[in-house]
């Protein structure tokens, strides 16, 4: 069965739509692969193979944004902080644990410590959402720290040290 | 059966390996439509919202880059341009290829001529890799320009319309 659903005024294939999530996906991790292969070019020496990794990733992420739009996945920004909200807390709730579980099993206690500390960020993720639902009309200026280890989140505050995974001040990158 | 595999001279094992594909998949698709998210909130005058948005975006990029380090994904640069034009090779090819036919299929133009658009920008990475590769020691400076629009890279010239998707000049971003 070919299911359609109301997509700009028309309708779309159901196999057309998977095909955008699937361009979604992979652009998606397209970008964020070209980016870290950047980081490394840098490290390399090598400036301009890093901007051409920049620019091609920033390029796939058009191609991921493109298909985000034809399934009209993005909505007002009180949608999309719901949305948000709900899936940072099935992600720490559900797959992390799972992850935590399955590594623990495998006796692999590394593995387990890192899905332990995304577990613990994505937490602190939907808390941030939580409390940005609650104020949405009324808009604050504050800077954030986000620890480049394990993605901790800090409002307002640079932490001497990571409350997560214990990296140090200098591992924290500003965002104002 | 369980497969292990060379880590950091450790093993793997193949369920938190997968577990890893899973996380980068995850956060990558996260960073992206957050990414996404964050330009709605800034359209709706939302910049504290737009701002926590990227913030988390960045969070999660870190615990994509971190399940990417550990699957060891990240080599030196010039295995990373060889493995990127491999990529774009088969995207362009064979997935939009397969797009393409499915959207004419099911009579949608629209769809099929956006997934020809990125099959397009797909090849023209492929021929900036090949140029990167072929001259990876010799350095050189350039701007590149891409289309908002279609994703399309120009090198060097700042086109007065886009050639795959036809778009005015105004729509293409500057990286210098």
């Amino acid at each position: 069965m070919t299911i359609l659903f109301e997509n700009g005024g028309g309708q779309m294939d159901e196999r057309v739509k998977e095909a955008f999530y699937k361009i979604y996906e992979g652009e998606a991790k397209a970008a964020l692969r070209l980016k870290l292969f950047a980081n490394k070019a840098d490290q390399e020496g090598l400036p301009q193979i890093a901007q051409l990794f920049r620019v091609i990733a920033s390029s796939e992420e058009v191609h991921g944004e493109r298909a985000l739009r034809m399934l009209r996945e993005i909505k007002d920004t009180e949608s999309n902080l719901k949305e948000s909200f709900g899936s940072e807390t099935h992600v720490a709730g559900v797959a992390y644990d799972h992850f935590i579980r399955l590594a623990t099993e495998a006796g692999d206690t590394n593995a387990a410590n890192i899905f332990s500390h995304s577990k613990d960020v994505e937490d602190v993720h939907a808390n941030l959402y939580k409390k940005a639902m609650g104020h949405l009309m009324e808009e604050r200026e504050t800077s954030y720290y986000v620890c480049k280890v394990c993605g901790y989140v800090s409002d307002g505050v640079w932490p001497d040290v990571c409350p997560v995974c214990s990296a140090p001040k200098d591992q924290f990158v500003e965002f104002r």
